[in-house]
């Protein structure tokens, strides 16, 4: 069954291993005529891409992508929009050791035991190095929601146990790049940077949160009963490498309210109609209301480990096993970006889908 | 654009209101020659239903069901299946006074906003009575799993602030059922059920949490990079009426965790791959791995409360509003089949897909 | 694989047997705020029903409808519609015979084959009765279509040999229904009906031809490169039951035609851009183009004749067979109503998914 | 909307425009293990690349292809596969004449019209370069077709008035090949040959029909009741270029037959069920029935012709035209590989969805 395709309407399907020749993403559905800024989605694949700190890991890939259709005379013309991404630095051996046993943690068995095959240099399809299809494909989603209006701020909310305990509406999101971690209170972001340093020096990963706030949204986004705006939020999130978790609004902490705290109480604000809360996150019955739509999304520490860890390998038997290559410490900063765009995917389809909905 | 239909292979397509004539569910793609349980159906439609026990909603709905097509001879033959539940129970004038104003933590203003028209009859498409119809087509999926030996358990873990802090793995789910909670732990039931009357007798609602388990999958469900497992699960969970938030295995507290602790190492207990924790939450790179699947589901509590609330009416006027009617003052416990139904879905559909992976 | 629904934003999920209690559809993707007008839906059912004329299989079926869902007031909600038609002139005793022999031309050892059972009593889920479920739907699109303007209007042109040789924009279309045939020359209609009536009494059937003409259609629909106008018209037309070929304007006979001939002349008149002719059949690339939309659909003989004829039954034994109970000795009478259906389906769902064309 | 992707569960999106960089496809759901011969693709690409005779366009373009991803080892792994053939021979120059004119016959008109935009370069999406794409997906699909021991045979039946008059079970597919023109009969083929090159001197062009076979499937290949094996062939068909016409088995001329000589007698020869004739294509109710599987495929004439012609300019007002570039007279020879491509995707499609047919 053929599952490298997300979306309805705004579809975007990506293909490529992280040792193949290429990663890349064919956009299909983006209406006519929206202008193509190269240089904007460069800058996303920038945030995405390997090597741009300390914290991350140190592969090489420049990541500069090639438009192969669906853009002429500097905008877009309703035909597919293909993006090449090509593979450069590739360094198969770090993952000779690998070709019999099985990762822990890792997709290493569940992918063979699948497909049958497997890829075992750098995780093949499995590797996070897809997403940086998905970062080049909301770009574009990004610049349909920019021409209405529509922003999206993702940011580390929490590494390990250092989090950022600040309301998102006291955020100034121009913060969130100043510092690797990609959290916008410096204080918080050094201590978690130096969390990161530390764990990488002991041979270790550690898990996150990334946090995340859409502004704009018309009232009216989602489809029930099934394609509540969340629920496509809470699935484009946990098809995301290494994500545990999703809540929206009041989400978990919500479990533990009663009713009369919860209801967000309706209030006319010079015609507008706006909550007094937001414990509903922006979505009331799977669509929008027109407030902040807000959600986090949990990520498990990262499996390479610079640790021995025993395992079993492809014979089934025991085997000790210790990560080589370069790896993230902590995934979080990197997955502010791959958050962001997931995001724009899923609002961009509802735009497009809501445009159905009435006469 | 079009969303009452649920999967790929296993499909389910949903409607009716909850004060139309009538709710159902078309169930397409189920392989022919299943033996068809009528009995067992209407057992997890009973799951479900209102008036069940003292502590939800004590509207009257006998909830039977008419099959009206693809059975014959008591087995599935190929053809789409087509379940009708009529409705019985409706005291529409409990609604009237909901005309013009928009209940707080309702869909009223959102769906209104978005189709431009309100069927303010208890909710209309957005109340949860469309999930019998969930209920209904999942339990034709369990129908599929049993002939799999798969199973799926889910019960209340937790009502407001009290939890069942014990380990899955020491539950007995055959007491699950033995109270109205849907605790299996008598003691801890016992508590949540005298938490959910106090609620109650106070005029307010509460939320909580349903946790699930599935036993007995083959390693290999799941299709990556989009349609992982634990995605489309997460997105089933956030489809059903008043779910904030999703996590599985290790989930939100993953994110604190380090890779050294979190990784499931792998063993080799008597030939089959087993792994020696269970952080993974028995999918890994969102494919299932033959462990047990573990999540958890929040849900809010329930929106209309019996006290008075502010709110505004169509016209922008400010309005003060209090609930009438039959409602639940928790809605996890008769949550607990729906939860089930969804996943059976999610699975039954994996099932499927999965039989073309291989050549 | 679940393959009864059809269309995209405006969908159309059927289910139901021939012998079952009910064939019935789900609408989904209506926009809200049409005017549901029943009794429009009533009159496109009675046109396809059986007993409507001599000329028709004369089994008694009144095939009134009810609405289950997805309308209020009067106007469709943007919850999906679900029609329900119960089935009341069974004979099934008059299948008896055929239990155990394959049909000659029919769906018998293909769906047993396939699915490994078989519905005997009258084609079950094969049965062209299925379409009535479709002709209810399908007025559900002609709705829309009559709110935008756009006409459908199908009828015979050809019964056997004898064919209708005039040019589609001479026919007045308000004929079509004053004959038994439905073909909208009264001359020609009598000597088909004499023809169709000549053949019942040899206790045999005779193939036809339905055209079918869209008129008021915007230039802009159809979606290439796959789901181009006319291929989802020609599927359309190619799902429904004894159909066995599709072409569209100049269609077969434009394989002798050379490009000198067959292309349409642009020309500007009075400021709106037309074709000079009409080989395009009103669609272009894929795509209308603002003239009449047209196309003919080829119809096999009816299989069930009263002639005895060999077969073979399950056990692999030949044996003879005769058809008994009330058929249609032709079927493109009552064919008309279902192509005009199928097509406003595949107008409604274009004219909803042009809307995500532009910016 | 998108609709550059075909298929449900073996799917081709393809991409390009004919003056864009490149063109090319993904393939989704291609079952993990198969043998992938990269020779046999570029054969394929070989078979409808230009300039491969005197009789077709004389561009010159190496339809050379790189495989991008889904493949190690030799094996396709499950994850989709990605193939990309570079454009190479292009002279926009060629199509400067054409930026403000509509040329009759083209999709000039429908796809400014449509997206408001227009790639004036050949064509752009709307050109018969796509074709490319779904060439070299549909060898994959052929791939996986020889591995079941399907075989798929296209030939050209017709040239203008020029037509073979053969059963095709009398023809010699070996023969195929041995002219430019497709056509399996030497004698039939030299005189279309001469038509061709008779018509290209007149500066005009000329339709044709292309026929196909398809044997070895197994019976219970088609899903009921709208995704029927025919459906979807004729869909598959019809969205090629300039095809306004599919039939299958006894197609338009079934209109005129009786049942009584149209039902195919069913048979039990050497204990596998048969059919004495074959009127029904190799599919009954939409589901193939093991016998040969046979349709045919109109085309029009070539839109470009070198003579002037009327048009009308994006201003409205009148001009005239006439072809530049290179093109060809006639189309159906390069269509052969197109329509097998096809017919291959529809077979593997349902080959995979026949999957789940049964428990």
């Amino acid at each position: 069954m053929a599952a490298n395709t997300f979306g309805l309407n705004f579809r975007l399907t990506t293909f490529g291993e992280s040792h193949g020749p290429a990663v890349g993403c064919v956009v299909d559905g983006c209406p006519a005529g929206l202008d193509f800024d190269t240089d904007f989605i460069q800058m996303e694949l920038d945030r995405r891409r390997p090597g741009q700190s300390r914290i991350v890991t140190q592969r090489k890939e420049s990541d500069t992508f090639e438009v192969l259709s669906g853009v002429f005379e500097g905008k877009t013309t309703g035909a597919p929009i293909a993006l090449l991404i090509r593979n450069e630095n590739q360094r198969s051996s770090d993952y000779d050791h690998l070709a019999q046993a099985y990762r822990p943690g890792h997709a290493d068995y569940t992918w063979e035991t699948k497909y049958g095959n497997r890829d075992f240099r750098g995780g093949g399809r499995a590797s996070a190095r897809e997403t940086a299809a998905r970062v080049a494909g909301g770009a574009v989603a990004k610049l349909l929601l920019r021409h209405q209006g529509i922003t999206i701020n993702a940011w580390v909310s929490q590494v390990g146990t250092i989090t950022l305990d600040r309301h998102y509406s006291t955020l100034d999101f121009a913060q969130t790049e100043l510092n690797p971690v990609r959290c916008p209170d410096q204080e918080v972001a050094a201590r978690m940077e130096a969390l990161v340093m530390q764990v990488r020096k002991e041979g270790d990963t550690i898990g996150g949160i990334v946090s995340c706030v859409i502004r704009g949204c018309p009232a009216g986004l989602g489809q029930p009963v099934f394609d509540k705006l969340h629920a496509d939020l809470g699935k484009a999130m946990l098809s995301i490498n290494a994500v545990k978790g999703f809540e929206y609004g009041s989400g978990f902490s919500g479990a533990s309210m009663r009713g009369s705290a919860h209801n967000d109480i309706f209030e006319n604000i010079g015609g507008e109609i706006a909550t007094r809360t937001n414990h509903s996150g922006g979505i009331q019955g799977g669509i929008s209301n027109g407030m902040d739509i807000y959600f986090r999304t949990a990520f498990k520490p990262v499996a390479t480990i610079m640790r021995e860890q025993e395992t079993v390998d492809r014979a089934g038997a025991q085997v000790a096993l210790a990560g080589k290559g370069r790896h993230d410490p902590c995934v979080v900063p990197r997955a502010v970006p791959i958050v962001e765009a997931m995001a724009a995917l899923v609002v961009a389809d509802h735009l497009l889908q809501m445009r159905t909905d009435r006469l």
